[in-house]
């Protein structure tokens, strides 16, 4: 049920272009734009504490897994300053690879804090 | 993928027996027990900030939906002070008329913020 004020759809969509921006001053753009300037990420691997540190970690995570690409699975749901969407993560061959589930709170329609979740990872990882 | 050092299990089920704790004092002690006292909750149509407002919300929900009986979907996840759980609510002739997931932060093993969002509402509703 979506009651959002906030145009669900966009925010996620520029969360998961910051994931795939592999140009680290492209990514400090999107920060600028989409995040604010104290904005927080935690997941069950990683943390990261303002935008400085959310690049260095995206840039991380595409260094470890050379190629792989996020997308969004199914549509974004929001109400008032929260958002959930769902994505995928994998390579060309399995884009399916890892799945998640990303909350978000919002401030001025940009991202302040994310909580990542895991649906599904490989099988021995 | 849990890699809580919360009990995640526990604090979920204290959640949901909130919820279906008609006796208001005893809402309070389950209240007080499990939730900090600044603790807020929002969802799609309602939020409450702190504690009062929280069992006079859920209060309400009886009083509209008498015989509905919350129940957990599935095991929780968690991460630090981070919680996701799914729960069903219905009658006892539809059990899971309507079905949601919660996400949680939690602090010294309080729930200190639930944002609700919902997954399955009834055609019409």
């Amino acid at each position: 049920m979506n009651t959002a004020t906030l145009d669900a759809g966009h925010v996620a969509a520029q969360y998961i272009a910051l994931w795939n921006e592999t140009d680290a001053r492209r990514r400090d753009d999107l920060l600028a734009t989409h995040w604010t300037s104290d904005a927080r990420y935690v997941d069950p691997m990683a943390s990261a504490d303002g935008p400085a540190q959310i690049s260095a970690m995206v840039g991380a995570v595409q260094q470890r897994y050379p190629g792989f690409r996020f997308q969004l699975k199914g549509p974004p749901d929001a109400h008032a300053d929260n958002l959930r969407f769902s994505w995928t993560l994998g390579p060309a061959e399995a884009p399916d690879l890892v799945e998640g589930t990303d909350f978000a709170r919002l401030d001025g329609g940009r991202i302040q804090s994310v909580t990542g979740f895991l649906d599904k990872v490989p099988v021995g990882a």
